[in-house]
């Protein structure tokens, strides 16, 4: 199987998919945040009393959702339907793991939109914290299921063997 | 230490840094992505012959640097001096390793550049082999050095101890 | 009634709405600019000459409707199908008055992109003419008439109850 | 005094500013939203719970000061060096009060930025709110107070006259 | 025929569109950018390393496609389905020539699309290249063929009568 | 001289302007688009009336300058001063000459903005006017004039050697 982001120079297009169906589709991803311990709970506090670092991040991740088009080269233009994302503080491993869902319906996927919410929603509780805590590591992003269009159901087995709570 | 993007209210605010002096800074990133050795083949090759995929990365992560400010909502609008992305194809880890450099002059730091540079690299890099590779992750994203401001020099201890390759 | 664009952990998510029919709608707001009457001169002798002032507050406006998802955090993408604005200058109140009108065919109506046309028409007005006049205030921006969807029609009663003249 | 934004042959021009000197500068400004009583509950009761309505407007307001030269035609790009955004709610006129905040240090002001902020985050709560009251309205978007640059300190009197709380 | 981006007061709208129907579109353009022959040595010697101005401009074109609804104020949203963009070194007329090809399936053709893919495409070469070469000229932007929609097929005669070697 | 772009391994990179000094600069950039008479007589009579074509081309070509950083990969943000256009009607040869003038204080030039706005604005008139005009070509796009920074003046002799009217 070939690349199909690439024409016949050797370079970049964006694929055409002028003869795919539209129907509904389903993208469903994570990412952790590994920080200190001490970060985790100015985090939680936050989340008692007002909750900000965590709603500046999902406002973060849904805005990144439907910027995805304009961030990935090679991205089509999408409208999705909708977009949520969720976060567990997960104090046994001193992270934040995120979740997002996005659907759409439409001729490709929102794999990549739901990637990149969970990875701007990641960078922005970095950018949040990074005062207290300039070493936090963000990983495990992945995709966890995807499901409409020809290729069909995608689940990831053992997604979470590195300790994604979700 | 109180996380500084929280106002009396409890909600978030863009920190006010007019008293902040213009200092020459930099920052400097790295994330992985790991993937099926097939898929790593497939991108050396492409650049053997035209190196499309990590080109087509490269430029996302530039443009991604420069739009960090629309995308992660606390940061300080910034004007780059200069970004450089590069990249290390880790055959022994099956991984890409991906390294940004972002410098500028100003009253706040780069180190959100940098590493919005690296994932957005990275997420191009999936979205470009996703037809051959739903299950890659993308990893490890880290600040490895920053300079410049009142806060001084950050430099990463051992940061390559999950393989990074630079 | 809930509010519907909050998740069960109380944060804000993107409605799905994937399961709504495609229907045509329309959003027609209004809102209006008050200002000294010199200030009013000045624009309509300006329309006269050349139209600068109005030329340029409507195009910001419909572009203004055509970028609102990306301004609005929850807001869906949606491909407008059309937008006018026009202007009217009242003299006895000393205002412009602003209308705009937005069609579509989606699963989700245009009654934010027809606000955000205004608003950003009349902040434009302002951008211009504050050299002149710092003291002018926008008001009344208003919801007028929504058509299509499963709500229905929505027409405001007396809407123009504090002058506009529409 | 001339409207500056216009050019010999009548049409708009962004003016040119090379000949400005550096300064600090602030920009205060204000608008409100009248809703129904049972609106402005439930946005009372989000906000003991974990505040969504108005930590999803503040975020939406502070990227609008953000992207205000991208909004607004003939707005100059700025770095904003901070931006704040208040809420008040007000029982007595069923409404919310919006303050914005915002500095800079160059050639041009920033009143523009805090008007785009505190309209941006009005309509975000227009949007989050449409869904159980279509009869809100935004209104009073005014300049509070302004300094720094040539023309110095301006400050609204009486601004509060229309009962704005702040 | 009547220019129909103007409303009735003689300004800019646009243009209602709800009625037509959705159909299979595609708009080819082209463009040549003029340079001295040293310049286009370098490119091509680039080309045969690593490819990278024409790698960049690809991206940019790409991009473009994509963001012609934000740049062009009149043009409607757009969900284009595919976009390739191809280059071709004429050392005989020292310039290189430069083919998009855009595809979408809606109520408006990807003309402006196509047109600003080439564009940009083009700037960017220019971007890349001034350093040793300030006297390029981008020239012979056209539309070479648009067919979909009501007013059905439009090819261009002798498109290359100035040299395009496509 | 070498492409200063490109990177140690053959791709592309923002080159780091830290070391530059801040200088005023100037760029002035001209394109033309060629059309029908019969078009160019509409646009003139709509200037005469109410002058919208040339006026939405204004402030799209404005809007273009300002995001020039956004749509030229490789190219420095920057915070321009000033930005005017101007159009000429040249009825001898039966095109619209378009003119900009950029300025900035800075550490790299506005070239790219002036012949970014002077591109724009003859996308938008072909936008505009394509319903009566499909044959119109865009050409003759080319700096005028860069002064400041290292490399100080730029003019080009005999500029309308190819009738440009400025």
């Amino acid at each position: 199987m070939d690349l199909t982001h690439i024409n016949k120079e050797g370079r970049a297009k964006m694929v055409d998919v002028s003869s795919k169906e539209d129907t509904k589709r389903e993208g469903i991803a994570a990412a952790s945040i590994y920080m200190k311990r001490e970060t985790l709970e100015k985090i939680e506090e936050g989340r008692i009393k007002k909750g900000d670092v965590l709603s500046v991040a999902q406002v973060a991740g849904i805005m990144g959702a439907k910027s995805t088009p304009q961030i990935i080269p090679m991205c089509h233009p999408i409208m999705i339907n909708g977009c949520d994302i969720s976060f567990n503080l997960d104090f046994e491993n001193n992270k934040v793991d995120i979740r997002s869902e996005v659907k759409n319906t439409g001729k490709t996927g929102v794999e990549m939109e739901a990637l990149t919410a969970v990875s701007i929603a990641a960078l922005t509780i970095y950018d949040m914290c990074k005062a207290i805590d300039r070493e936090m590591v963000i990983s495990d992003i992945m995709l966890i299921k995807k499901s409409g269009g020809k290729s069909g159901l995608f689940e990831r087995d053992e997604y979470n063997g590195k300790g994604n709570s979700y």
